[in-house]
């Protein structure tokens, strides 16, 4: 055992006072430093919480606050088991930063009351991490991004330390357990660190966990092979394991500022060593030993609360009492409840305080990018539909001087497909980041390239939204299909934003934007798996004022909307692009009036002189081709026919007001639907949405919506719209269809049509 | 270097012969054993294919057929990297599975011809491993499920190894990353055994892997720290790498076979050291070096087929012919096209080829479930909402004897909340399986238990998958909301099955069933981040025969449902039901009657006598809680209004016929909602599934929908009702309102009771 390291008995009542804290707001609701014998009414009538982690919390944010005391240095507290709030919520409250945010919870025995109170209670706070805690990014609801938010904080914040907490439950799921790679994109000399302190308690709900029974020296190898240097702090002796914890921690600061300062001096040649924390301590340690004959701490069984019954059952209550007793909560805080001036000495100063990091609320640091005019890439379009391009490849040049523009705040997120999706310019200014060895035949590769490809959809996305909740910007591109791989996480963001946007103190971050390219219209050669529109059924079901999904038709019209998102704060932004080559239809200027009214009628491509027969709506590049090429058809064949096109870029324009912010008010979704003509609706995704979107416009009923049917295979791409019924022949078919109940005299003209266009359909599906 | 394994240059043979067929498929529509000069007109007019890894795969399998020669062993053959499917199909082809599947496929020049022209082309195969491809239960396409799929493949199959080949790429995503843990739940008395060879070629698409710029000896303690034996093979000389691995192969046969004997001898005390092979070979080994002065072989820019512009471009023509060549075709199969018959009895015989195992065509191997009579666990109703029990608990009971009647075919996976979910029921016949270390505190806790708890939706998920695929039954356990987790893999699943239901030779295997419990309307206390009921809108944009969603509203209609999902086949079903006690609504009878209708008229809750003037429409159990008792509401305050009560159970029935074969038809549909009167329809999840779902019906602008807004914290759970406006009262003040327009005599009183009502949530809210 080392040393002693100085100030001991003070850090372990600090620890004690946290502890105490930590667990009395599961249970009293008055009487909160116990200054008279506990009584059934004190305690609240719904107990609730988690135990199991927050001693072991404790102890770390406890070491962490020696260790900035003595360092200065910047710290970031990551929660993996965030459902062990009430010890966050305690060191905040300790610090005294949760009263500076919530002056009501003060630093008197009121305050104490009211911050036991309101934890897990109805109109409290919830009893997970949120964005209503200060010094938080990360929530810990749905385990497993802890680490990926850390390392994402950290890059492009080389005085940034993130210590993340990482429990074994956690380390069991998918995306935690990829998250240890990340080191491999973590440039010394331009970045933070990352902490790892790996708790290892031996318990998630109702069991022991993998590594929990691993030994030691296996835990060692595991994390040496992937090249880090892990320390083990283990035990269940307060004196010793503070003492070793505070070593440990020492020598990883000391450890961490050797290979950043090597770094900076030498340049980066290697991957680092970076030192890592694995910590053994036992499940509600310090808590009840034994209940009812059943042991309870060192087992999963003190995950949640202990007690719970501790209100009706008088002999629980004994044991409560004593239990929170043996912190001898008198001894630490003064008469008046205000924690004992020794104490709260240990705590950092001002924004040296965890919960007073700046880079936990990102909006504070953000910085606007410096975008170039976007209308300089524009492609030049004479006529609709007279020229090609490929619209990724085009934006690929503004975001590459983009990139050039802000070289410490932006960064490309990508699992290995940001050539394959036609983003090559941007290797013009910079490379994909890795920092392990590399090679002379190397693409791209650098440890300071901005592009940051790992094959991993879940660490792209948990870096991104570390990288924004910090304070910074950012473009995640993807395959479409595979995007759904994020659903939960993508949900999760949208969630924490909704909440954050509450919170007066929480300053506007950067919108998370996605890019799908490789689309489900376009990946007739990698075939069905890679044919999934899934995503925005995600999106969509999240809080109006939080999401925004983009449909651009063309490259111009993908230009304007890319420099919109990148302008905007507090969304999730969706944009769905293709890559292949595809008809321009909008020149600039066309492109530009039509994303900011979100849908317009498409008179080039319309013969309706504002009487319709039908409507051809349309939302997405292939699902407009296919429209405007069956307008074109109808106009050709069926010039009687009125037909007019409306194409919409901004999806949830389409929806009533009420619902969504951008929703277009009813005077012109008649404007641009009418009120009673039918309307043929061929839209990128599941067809489904666009239903649900127009209920409540008038006469829902006249919509009929084209989209993926789940039919594909690796074929053709104009065989994908003939496989889902969406091929110009068939909208044109439908038109007719649909068209002829209002135009009766046109019978024949158009039933002879109809045999026409099958007849096509045949010759392409023979 | 091992000395020469027996046959050594016969094996190297058989391996250029699949790489020559590997390669051929991409590029030859004619010549396809190049017996005349390449000409342009030979080759496909659309020229694609993955390369990198496919030299690789024939490698595996090629030594794998000489090790199941020497061991008659049963092997399963598990293809990481399934877009290099043209290895795949060369092998199947070479060893006669493949024309024995597809008769017009011979083993002569035009069967190779066809051979080579179906690939990758409109109306042929897919480019990569489907369900067409005989002897595959892994499509690879999205990446980073093959070794779960393997580990649910052995479990239950004590005499089966499945060989996995898991590419660099792969491994950098968090479920593979994850997926390394299974051993801690492979029994080696009980199951049979995964072989990992893990291919690190330090390609991806465009750019080198992690793990391929790590040192071998880095690698090697990652592994042997979770508990693997590493074996090494690497190089790039066929001789050498044939001949090590050969060796390598036979020594982690060795090595298994010996596990599982003293396993079954000695029992199982402890987690066996697996053996695992590490193969570096180069991306794209024995394709073109250089392609106009660019390294193509052994670098990421084989991942792709090379000299795709070989028809236009002269050069590349010549060098496509070169290399080709290289494997010299004429040499390998006979003028008719047939393989060398010393070449062909190097390939196992009959059902071992692992083109032929059953286990691949898990419907050949499913024996039914002896299932308890699921009435017998019934609660009793006298009268409906007069008692309570917990769905899931009484659930559990049934769970607990399916698990004891069926001891080796039946597995339920969940990420660790079984007890949580309140199943433990289950826990009186069987155990969490845990191969490692137990400790005396543990609690059923053993290496042969059959609840397969991992805190990883992912690996739970492709365990049943792989599980399922192989002949067996199951159900996976899961919280609602981080079933989202799970949204891409059961959307994957969904695919397979749906072409899986299209090929004949594909026997019907086992449903996929979930059953998420602590929904979004009963994590209260948990809070927003576990308030999601998004997984149903994945799954039903997946083909309608396909998926399958019940909303069981009590006890015995969720025991109903789950006994018939128990016996469905090729389905992917929903249950989603709830833990906490709930009121019990229909006897056992009226249960069954009401599943099999799957939505009926509540007459016991209505008091319209075929006359309403409001439907109230629910599906969910919460939903329908304060749907009755809004009715109830209603009835007592408000008798002249009449409300008829409608409950779904089965949420497909709501649909169309045509887009789904569970949809009522209309007439049934006008029974129940009637064509006229309006519906209030309280519904589990987001409110714009429903309006989709009723599209096409009769006046569709008349159902309005109450559900999930994204409102909700840590809170009550009737405060979640509230929050989300689908409490009681506002049913019951909704009701009213679109009631009124057909009553306008009803007004006044009608307009005095939503005052009351308001009143009410009022109340509440305050
Ligand atoms: C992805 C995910 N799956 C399941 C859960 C449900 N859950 C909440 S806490 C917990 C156990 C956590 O154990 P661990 O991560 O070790 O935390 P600790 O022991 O530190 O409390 C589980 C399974 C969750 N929160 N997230
Ligand atoms: C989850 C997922 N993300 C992205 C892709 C797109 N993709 C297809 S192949 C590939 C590279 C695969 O590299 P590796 O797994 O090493 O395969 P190999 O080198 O054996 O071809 C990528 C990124 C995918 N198929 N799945
Ligand atoms: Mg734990
Ligand atoms: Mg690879």
């Amino acid at each position: 055992m080392a040393p002693d390291i100085e100030n001991i008995d003070l850090h372990i009542d600090y620890w004690n006072a946290a502890n105490y804290l930590a667990a009395a707001q599961f249970y009293l609701k008055e009487n909160p430093l116990l200054l008279v014998p506990l009584r059934p009414e004190h305690l609240k009538p719904r107990i609730r919480g988690h135990w199991g982690s927050a001693p072991g919390l404790n102890l770390v944010y406890v070491q962490l606050n020696r260790l900035i005391q003595k360092t200065n240095a910047q710290f970031l507290f990551i929660t993996g088991p965030g459902h062990c709030s009430s010890a966050i919520l305690a060191n905040l409250y300790l610090e005294g930063t949760y009263s500076e945010f919530y002056p009501e919870i003060s630093q008197d025995l009121d305050g104490l009351t009211l911050f036991c109170r309101q934890f897990s209670s109805p109109g409290g706070v919830p009893s997970h991490v949120s964005a209503m805690t200060p010094g938080s990014i990360h929530e810990g609801g749905e385990l497993g991004y802890s680490l990926l938010h850390a390392f994402g904080a950290v890059f492009d914040h080389p005085e940034l330390i993130a210590a993340a907490v990482v429990s074994d439950g956690e380390a069991e799921t998918g995306p935690l357990a990829a998250s240890w790679q990340s080191i491999n994109f973590l440039n010394p000399a331009r970045d933070g660190a990352v902490l790892p302190i790996f708790h290892v308690n031996d318990g998630k709900l109702s069991g022991p966990t993998i590594f929990g029974r691993m030994e030691d020296k296996d835990i060692a190898m595991f994390f040496s092979g992937m090249g880090y240097e892990p320390l083990f702090v283990c035990g269940n002796d307060p004196r010793q394991v503070h003492t070793e914890l505070g070593v440990a921690l020492e020598k990883a600061y000391a450890t961490i500022r050797q290979i950043q300062q090597e770094a900076k001096e030498k340049g980066v040649h290697s991957k680092p060593r970076w030192p890592m924390i694995v910590l053994r301590t036992p499940d509600g340690w310090t808590g009840p030993k034994e209940v009812d004959g059943v042991k309870i701490e060192g087992t999963y069984r003190s995950h949640r609360s202990p007690l719970m019954d501790a209100r009706e059952n008088p002999e629980h209550l004994k044991l409560l009492e004593s239990w929170l007793k043996s912190y001898h909560p008198e001894k630490l805080f003064d008469e008046s409840g205000k924690l004992r001036k020794d104490l709260s000495n240990l705590a950092p100063k001002g924004s040296l305080r965890m919960g007073a990091s700046p880079y936990a609320n990102g909006g504070s640091l953000l910085v606007d990018l410096v975008l170039p005019d976007y209308t300089e890439y524009q492609v030049g379009v004479k006529q609709p539909g007279n020229t090609v391009s490929e619209p990724t490849h085009v934006l690929g040049k503004y975001l590459r001087d983009v990139l050039r523009r802000n070289p410490t705040n932006f960064r490309i997120f990508c699992p290995d497909e940001t050539d394959s999706n036609r983003l090559s310019a941007v290797f013009e200014v910079t490379n994909r980041c890795f920092v392990a060895r590399t090679n002379p035949d190397d693409d791209h590769l650098s440890a300071d390239g901005r592009i940051m490809e790992i094959l991993s959809e879940h660490c792209c996305q948990g870096w991104l939204e570390g990288y924004l909740l910090s304070g910074r910007h950012g473009l995640l591109v993807s395959y479409e299909a595979f995007a759904m791989i994020l659903d939960s996480m993508a949900s999760q963001h949208a969630k924490w934003l909704k909440l954050y946007r509450e919170i007066p103190w929480r300053k506007p971050i950067a919108s998370l934007n996605y890019l799908l390219s490789s689309h489900v219209w376009r990946q007739e050669y990698d075939g069905y798996t890679h044919q999934g529109p899934g995503f925005i059924d995600t999106l969509i079901n999240k809080k109006g004022n939080v999401i925004r999904i983009y449909l651009p038709p063309d490259t111009n019209t993908l230009l304007s909307v890319m420099d919109h998102c990148l302008r905007s704060r507090n969304y999730v932004n969706l944009i769905i692009a293709e890559k292949q080559p595809a008809l321009n239809w909008l020149n600039m200027e066309e492109a530009r009036a039509h994303c900011a009214r979100g849908a317009s009628i498409w008179t080039w491509a319309s013969n309706d002189e504002g009487n319709p027969n039908i409507i051809l709506g349309c939302a997405g590049d292939v699902p407009t081709l296919e429209t405007v090429a069956a307008s074109w058809l109808l106009q050709k064949h069926f010039p009687e026919l009125k037909v007019k096109v409306v194409n919409v870029v901004d999806l949830m324009t389409l929806s009533p007001p009420a619902y969504h912010p951008h929703g277009m008010d009813e005077q012109r979704f008649i404007h641009l639907f009418s009120a009673t003509q039918p309307v043929l609706f061929a839209f990128h995704g599941y067809p489904r949405m666009v239903h649900d979107l127009i209920h409540g416009r008038p006469n829902p009923a006249r919509f009929h919506v084209r989209g993926y049917q789940e039919e594909g295979t690796t074929t053709t791409s104009f065989d994908m719209v003939v496989l889902n019924k969406m091929s110009r022949y068939h909208l044109a078919i439908d038109a007719i269809k649909y068209a002829l109940k209002g135009v009766p005299h046109l019978r024949t003209k158009g039933e002879n049509l109809i045999v026409f266009f099958e007849r096509k359909i045949a010759e392409h599906t023979t």
